[in-house]
C-alpha cells in the first residue's frame, strides 16, 4: 500500500509518500508545492490542485492521509487553509483515492507513541522510523509524512474493525 | 458580457448567470448545486466541482463573482464552506475566468441602495433587477445572482479607474 500524506496550505502544501510492506515503512517520495503570495488565490489553488495531481500520477497511491482541520484564532488562515484542503481532497476524489482523516492527536500518538509529543519529537520520529538521514524540510514536508505513517499505523486496525462489523 | 454569481456551501452551491447588455440586466440561468450529507467531503468537493463546470461551459461567462467568506462563530461551518469556496475558485481558474470577490455590503450596497438592507430586500430587488416572476429559490440561488449583479454595477467603474491608472 502507498500512502500519500499531505499538510495542506495556501503558500506551501506539504506532501509524502510512505510505503507499507509487510509492516515495513520505506518513503517513496516527499517534498512540498509551494505557491507564490503575489498571485491571485485562485491561481494558487490551482497550482496546488494541478501539482499534486502530478504527484498522484507519479505515485499511484491509494490512500490520501490529511490532518483534520480545527479551528483557529486567525480566521483568515482557517479559510485560506480550507480552501487549499478542498483543493486537495477534490484531487484525491478525482484520482479514485480513499481518504482517511486523522486529528493531531491521532497523528503525535501514532508516530511517538504519546499525544503530547512536541512538533521536534514527531519529526525526529518521521526521521528515524522512515530511516532518512536528516529531517525533511520544511515542517509542511515533515507533517505530511508524518500523517502518512499515522494511517500507515491505524489502516491494519480499521480493516480488522470492518471485518469484525461485517460478520 | 456574461457573469457567473456563486454562493458557496458544502450543501448547496448557488448560481446566477447575469448578462449585461448596455446597462441592462438579464437573468441567463440559474439554479443550486445540492450535495447530498450521507457521501464524505471529497465526493461533495467533486460534485460541486464537476457540476460547476458543466453550467461553466453551458454558458461561457467571463467572470466569476463571489463573496469574500468572513469569519463565522461555528468554525466548522467556515472550514466546509471555505472547502466548497476553493474548489468553485478552482473551476473559475481552470476555465480561465476573472474572479471578482465583494464583500457582503458591497453586495446589499449595489443590488438595493442600501448596506443595512435586510436579506428579504435583497431577494425583492434581485427579483426586480432582473424582471424575474418570483424571488429565485433557495436563498441560495438569490444570493448568487445578488453578487453576479454586484459586479454588473461595480464593473464599469473598475474599468474606468483600471484605465485612469494607466494614464
Amino acid at each position: 500500500m502507498i500512502i500519500l500524506g499531505i499538510d495542506p496550505g495556501i503558500a506551501i502544501v506539504g506532501y509524502g509518500l510512505v510505503e507499507v510492506n509487510g509492516g515495513r515503512l520505506c518513503a517513496r517520495d516527499y517534498g512540498c508545492i509551494r505557491t507564490a503570495n503575489t498571485k491571485p488565490a485562485a491561481t494558487r489553488l490551482a497550482a496546488i490542485y494541478d501539482n499534486l495531481n502530478k504527484v498522484i500520477k507519479a505515485n499511484n497511491p491509494q490512500v490520501m492521509a490529511i490532518e483534520e482541520l480545527f479551528f483557529n484564532k486567525n480566521s483568515r488562515t482557517v479559510i485560506a487553509v480550507g480552501q487549499a484542503r478542498g483543493v486537495a481532497l477534490l484531487a484525491a476524489a478525482h484520482a479514485g483515492l480513499t481518504i482517511a482523516e486523522y486529528t493531531p492527536l491521532e497523528v503525535k500518538q501514532a508516530v511517538t507513541g504519546v499525544g503530547r509529543a512536541s512538533k521536534e519529537q514527531v519529526q525526529r520520529m518521521v526521521q528515524v522510523l522512515l530511516k532518512l538521514d536528516s529531517i525533511p524540510r520544511p515542517d509542511d514536508t515533515a507533517d505530511a509524512l508524518a500523517v502518512a505513517i499515522c494511517h500507515a499505523s491505524f489502516a491494519p486496525w480499521r480493516l480488522q474493525q470492518q471485518g469484525a462489523e461485517r460478520q
